[in-house]
């Protein structure tokens, strides 16, 4: 078995972007308000004597107030002595209004974010008033049950029904997840003592059951125990998702993302009525959807750029995603350019789409002697191994590359995988774990029930993926940006599975560029850290507006120049190998 | 009977702000327009390619478009060939689209403008893409059969479900007649010859059965007949109404309208959509109800100082809106003062509290002749007196005063008044018009069935609100303003009551200023046209605002000066009178 220390040492650093929460801007989504007293000489009507005072608390000239919400508004005003407690949340024109409630301190007002994947949904509750994070919880995403895979969900969209299906799916789902984090939280709040905890990332593990974890109390001012809090102290919830699962879960026809010219039906929905959309939180709560650049550059993209604050760095960096499909920005305060490729034939099956999901028991980390031949393997949660995943296909191949098993085409060295290698049905297969029994390596608790075999058609498979990626990366800085790789101050990568990437290994074969490895940087789920940091952080409205007007998006799917450079980029670790200085073969 | 050239020629000139039809601004809340087609260089997303082109057009920066709109937009989009027919209004922070239809010319977009009085609310129907005149109709306010005038209405109000009892009545009353009005359209579209017509306003004869008055077709580009229209091409409902009108019909808490320091819950309340209030137009209709400056300030003034164009004149004006409260607003395009009083103990029972609602076999003239002594009387419609009416107790008071009946302070002078004069219970009472059989001058038409009398008490009343009308108009005008009342250059007279008043009587009393009867000018129901212009001009939003913003709101209730120069102006027709040299008080 390979050393702990290679295992379990962090490969990328984590990022530095998270704030300390003495570091958030005053502003806030709720506002303590005291108005002043009606009096003969100032007979301003009660709305306007409230918005008036917001407007100058704001900074704004203009502020939305929903008529509906006038209804009750007097008496009530009256009878909290012109105190109130109000919530407040932006759109396209500014500020607005959503709720007014009883200068009550020890009723939190609630937030959640969401990062809406095609496969897995997280959802993080903050309280928006002292910023602390309540809890957290993933599920996978149910529209999976009809159909996978983007692609396929788009076409089912387009049958009788099929889009309100969907979107039923997702929205039942989430009111169920909501539900259960605030009963999660409530009961926590009232078991445990009360605490400030500064919000921060809480990495979750993909695809497992429904599981809350990292729960952490709201500080209470009081030390009477908090009430009971339902989904209807939630006022807020911000979704970033890509392009496609935004459409669906908004109810709107997707049909056209996949069919050239590429076209969204919306690229930034204005927040709407949590009513509209049948999620149940308080019934005047608003949802906001991150907005999306084009068909393949979504809202989840938009939210981690706003996460890596890529639009203030003061020299370029590249962020990169490495979901179902490789979605890439680079750029910095003076500009940014983005691009995406999925539907293309050199992305078809997508980045990702290399080995199983992660989960106890597969495979991540490998590792070949080159001098003895010997392999060993790591599994997550160190159970008896089950398959490899993507992390676990990268390092393979490097492995393999390095020891001389794989020829620069990404082609088995019969000669050098020795007893690994064999054929079946004429296609070149390579034994990573033998089964009980026979399997060679094995230590205890990594032994196998049969063997794990890779075959030359998945390691053509990878090859294509590694050369997509590395291609997009080439054309986005090279030939778009014009600057090379080294010009790049920081290189973050976004996205869970992204999370898991040696990217010492992807180097080696050539997936991703070969710059200095202290510029990788892990950013996590950046997805749901810039759709929280929406919540805690009301400028970043315009950030977001910012983002989404200053990126000049490159539709890689049309770019002849792509599938010149793809070619190249199918050798290992390319055919140009002064791109590679760093990336040393084992001499037999 | 006094001549028909007396009794018929017109009072008050007809305001001349009605505009031509094509004066109208190009502008309107209809529009055609044709997308570029997306392409592969340009693949900005439907919603934001309409936006774009939606702007360019309005001249806009901002431009809410409800993400509920984009659902099904795509299909539609394409299916239209790219053209397609938007549906505008406005809110406070600028445009938003209500709605995309199909390019079809020959379905009208339709707009209804409302008065919605204490009493009479009335209607009209506007194609808003020709600004053609649709139809009109009016009906009583239905929560009259709960509490007749708008203190007993906001009394009711507290009650338990007196508020959104109140609003049903209303609600419900608007949903029927909208559907009235729109079958009465779609009825004689089909079966009239095309024809366009300038919108000008009708007039409608207050409290009579629900009917449909003047109604004129729809421009139709084809000559094929037009097809059924229902209350669902009703897109926009534009309403304006008093304070008090307008909260109970949005089901807004009036309770503080009325109550020291008397605080409307809202001035300026944002559109709504029809669903939310239960207007069953267009699901996606929007409904505008005009800002309020003060408790007793309402926005049928706004309306109708908009319909006068009063902020735009050069010189000072002043509009006077006598219904339910006497409702004063003087200025020009440099400044608007404004002021209004009901609940003062002066104006108890209103200005229009003065005799019967006007209907047929009410008396609406009267003259005596000051030498004979002999009286004639005009009933509307020439049927038999049932009563008098406020421009007729006007006229009365005016007559009895300057035939030396009706000394300086408002009493009956019993030896003028010779065999009509007799007393009751103590009380002095004037006999206008003897009951069939002794009624001495009656003509055939004008008989009675019983004696027509008038008391001292009822006169006494007339006296106060006339010194009440004068003094409002003197603390504004000299006092406030700085003004007298001859550097006016024009006299407004709003609202319907109003449009019945002789102003020679008016100023033979005392109640209105001794100017040159030329100023006087009549504006008809004004709240209705300030809100049907806002349908067919939506550059009317901003002069709304600046009206709103502009004005000055005294409230008199308050006024201790009020007080003083009502002492004054409880003689006829003035303790000064230098005020009104043009007042001869016939010589016995």
């Amino acid at each position: 078995m390979i050393k702990q220390s290679i295992l379990k040492k962090p490969i990328l650093k984590k990022s530095g972007n998270q704030k300390e929460k003495t570091d958030y801007n005053n502003q806030s989504f709720v506002k303590y308000i005291e108005l002043p007293e009606p009096l003969l000489g100032n007979n301003t009507a009660d709305v306007e004597r409230l918005k008036s005072v917001l407007k100058k608390d704001i900074g704004t000239d203009t502020l939305f107030f929903p008529t509906n919400l006038a209804t009750d508004f007097p008496l009530k005003l009256r009878s909290w002595c012109h105190k109130v407690k109000v919530v407040l949340f932006r759109d396209s024109r500014g500020w607005r209004v959503v709720d007014i409630l009883a200068p009550d301190k020890d009723k939190p007002v609630l937030g959640i974010a969401a990062d809406l994947g095609t496969t897995r949904i997280v959802l993080r509750l903050i309280n928006l008033e002292n910023l602390a994070v309540c809890g957290e919880l993933g599920f996978d995403n149910p529209q999976a049950s009809i159909a996978p895979d983007v692609l396929a969900r788009i076409h089912h969209a387009r049958t009788s029904k099929g889009i309100s299906e969907l979107q039923k799916l997702v929205i039942d789902a989430f009111n169920r997840n909501i539900n259960l984090l605030c009963t999660n939280f409530s009961n926590n709040s009232i078991n445990l003592e009360a605490q400030t905890v500064p919000p921060k990332p809480i990495q979750t593990v993909p695809s497992q059951p429904i599981q809350t974890v990292a729960l952490q109390p709201v500080q209470t001012v009081s030390p009477k125990p908090v009430d009971a809090i339902s989904s209807q102290s939630v006022h807020l919830l911000t979704v970033a998702g890509n392009s496609a699962m935004t459409h669906l879960f908004l109810g709107i026809d997707p049909s056209f993302l996949i069919r050239e010219p590429y076209i969204p039906a919306v690229n930034a929905p204005e927040p709407l009525g949590a009513a509209e959309l049948g999620i149940t939180i308080n019934k005047r709560g608003m949802i906001y959807l991150f907005p999306n650049i084009g068909s393949y550059f979504g809202g989840d993209l938009i939210s981690g750029i706003l996460f890596a604050q890529l639009h203030k760095k003061d020299a370029p960096c590249i962020m990169v995603d490495v979901g179902t499909n490789a979605e890439v920005v680079v750029g910095y305060r003076d500009w940014l350019i983005a691009c995406a490729g999925a539907a293309g034939p050199a992305l078809e099956g997508g980045i990702s789409d290399m080995g199983m999901t992660a989960k106890p028991g597969v495979i991540d980390r490998v590792k070949i002697d080159p001098v003895t031949g010997v392999v060993e393997i790591h599994t997550i949660e160190e159970k008896p191994a089950i398959g490899i995943c993507g992390s676990g296909m990268i390092d393979l191949a490097a492995q393999l590359f390095l020891s001389g098993m794989l020829d620069i085409r990404g082609k088995f060295v019969p000669e050098q995988c020795g007893h690994r290698y064999f054929e079946k049905e004429g296609v070149g297969c390579f034994c990573l774990v033998y089964g009980s029994g026979q399997n060679i390596e094995s230590s205890s608790g990594l032994s196998s029930d049969s063997d794990i075999v890779l075959t030359q058609v998945e390691m053509n498979s990878l090859t294509s993926s590694k050369a997509a990626m590395y291609s997009i990366l080439q054309v986005i800085i090279e030939k778009t940006a014009g600057l090379q790789f080294n010009d790049l101050e920081k290189f973050y990568v976004a996205g869970t599975f992204g999370s898991f990437i040696n990217p010492e290994s992807a180097i080696s074969i050539g997936m991703l560029p070969d710059i200095p490895l202290e510029k990788f940087e892990v950013l996590g789920n950046s997805s749901l850290e810039g759709a929280a940091k929406l919540l805690m952080e009301p400028d970043s409205f315009e950030e977001i507006e910012l983002i989404r007007q200053g990126i000049t998006y490159i539709e890689l799917n049309v770019n002849q120049e792509f599938m010149n450079i793809f070619s190249g980029a199918k050798f290992y670790p390319h055919t140009d190998k002064s791109r590679f200085p760093s990336v040393r073969i084992h001499e037999q």
